[in-house]
């Protein structure tokens, strides 16, 4: 299978080495990594084992890629304005647009060029960071669920499915895209925006009461606000809290992805994983009162960044 | 009068040193200033102009001070362990025990020791930084209200207030001292906790639009749970709010005390600012949500310094 990654930031890098390694075409848009990439190879270090792709196909502009049989879609959603432009080389009728971006909203970013039959959504459950310039570094978990943007499941998305764990990344399709987006925010809202507004990693925040309690509130808002949205079947709140804290707790001193955006001086992806979450649960009648404070403290230091 | 200033930060250096220029006889228990104040006295800047005093009775020992007529406690919250051990000297049976600490459950430490009559309460408007040891700089405003920790205000209240106003300290007699310390926490319960945490000074915090939202919103939390405490009088939500936030625009790039702490490393008064208000919030049925954040997440924070 021909497959582009568009955005090669940790989840980008290490999911297209596996694919490549498991045997597929793969090509990447690459900026920072471009030149070592090129050089050297794409190194990956793994508590599964790690390993060197020697020869990888980086390119600087998505021209260069041209069409593919699947598009892998890891961008981060701050850069949705160049979204389409990015992705657009890499479309041909047959192709299919994985977006494995965090947040509510990307795929109907897509879809305001793309065809909605083409568009597969999914999230990412994964514990990884870029380390030095070709080095990536995948630290826990790794598993996928897909879901259909469009649509009931079928052939095309259990294949899917198929190619990604075959390739060593554990992936489930799913009936209901809206549900694992909301489930995944159950993690990403709280864990994602404290931990880059305290500068503290998870296990800190774990540790002092105050903020594991806070954590437990901030999901279970987030749960009700999902529990709203025309799920297939609502998140069971008190073990699906239990059950993140616990995932959490088995990480370590992890520094999710928007903290190391922060100390990196970097945008955080605010409007999908924040603002737009926000506007559908308030639609549904549901505000979300901690998540609305967790937002404003990361607008505004993030005004502060510039 | 004699006049002993226990707790020489930068409201206790401002206020005795305003005392010790309109004639009053008094005296410091230093720390960090001591020395210089002994060599080079204690220099005052402020937009109503700059003063020097040559001449300060500094202590590091508050047995060196002795009985007064009026102690005036500026000390830090957090160092409330040590408040009766530091006070007790300095106090005959004719003394009034001023209390000007931030937050709630201070009168009550020094009620366990001396007489509930000999104390009085109090809330200082104040925008006042310590600068080079020797130095203080007032910056804004500087106006006291006071009341009787139990009893009726009488005569002993009004003189008292009538000392710092001749001195140059607009002083107001109040007839509830509960209402005017949760006033005080309307405003001290936002900015200082939302600058401490955050980095930003109030300008910054004011100009984010979510972050003002959440100002007046941490404010009417606070001024639910004061209505529910006894209060004389109501504090009126809207009109209150609304003034608090143009007196702060006013203050332009103002760092609150519990900001500078932080960047100093200082523990902050968590306790007195938040965890009692949260305690009697709770009790009178009115649990403060964002407050109860704002706090959770200072005490992550705080947790870090150590």
């Amino acid at each position: 299978m021909r497959i582009g990654v568009i955005g090669a930031g940790a989840l980008g890098l290490y999911y297209g080495a596996l694919l490549q390694r498991g045997g597929h075409d793969v090509r990447f848009l690459m900026r920072r990594d471009f030149q070592a990439v090129s050089n050297q190879g794409l190194k990956v270090t793994s508590p599964k084992g790690d390993f060197h792709l020697a020869e990888v196909r980086a390119c600087r502009d998505s021209r260069e890629i041209g069409p593919v049989d699947l598009v892998l879609v890891g961008l981060k959603a701050h850069a949705n304005d160049r979204l389409v432009e990015l992705v657009q080389p890499l479309v041909a009728p047959a192709t299919t647009i994985l977006n494995l971006q965090n947040g509510l909203g990307n795929e109907e970013v897509l879809a305001t060029t793309f065809d909605r039959q083409q568009i597969v959504g999914g999230v990412a459950f994964l514990c990884c960071n870029r380390g030095d310039p070709g080095t990536v570094h995948h630290l826990a978990q790794g598993s996928i669920r897909i879901a259909e943007f469009v649509g009931e499941p079928g052939t095309r998305l259990e294949q899917l499915a198929a190619t990604f764990s075959r390739a060593g990344i554990p992936c489930e399709a799913c009936a209901d895209l809206a549900r694992i987006r909301w489930e995944k925010l159950v993690w990403n809202i709280p864990f994602n925006g404290l931990c880059a507004l305290t500068g503290l990693p998870t296990d800190r925040l774990l540790a002092c009461a105050e903020t594991r309690q806070l954590i437990a509130e901030l999901m279970q808002e987030v749960i009700d606000a999902a529990n709203r949205q025309n799920l297939s079947q609502p998140i069971e709140a008190p073990g699906f809290i239990e059950r993140m804290l616990q995932v959490t707790a088995g990480m370590g001193a992890y520094r999710p992805s928007m903290m190391i955006d922060r100390l990196n001086h970097q945008p955080l992806e605010l409007e999908a994983i924040y603002q737009v979450p926000l506007q559908r649960a308030a639609a549904a009648g549901t505000p979300m009162t901690r998540v609305a404070m967790l937002h404003a403290l990361l607008e505004a230091t993030e005004n502060d960044r510039d």
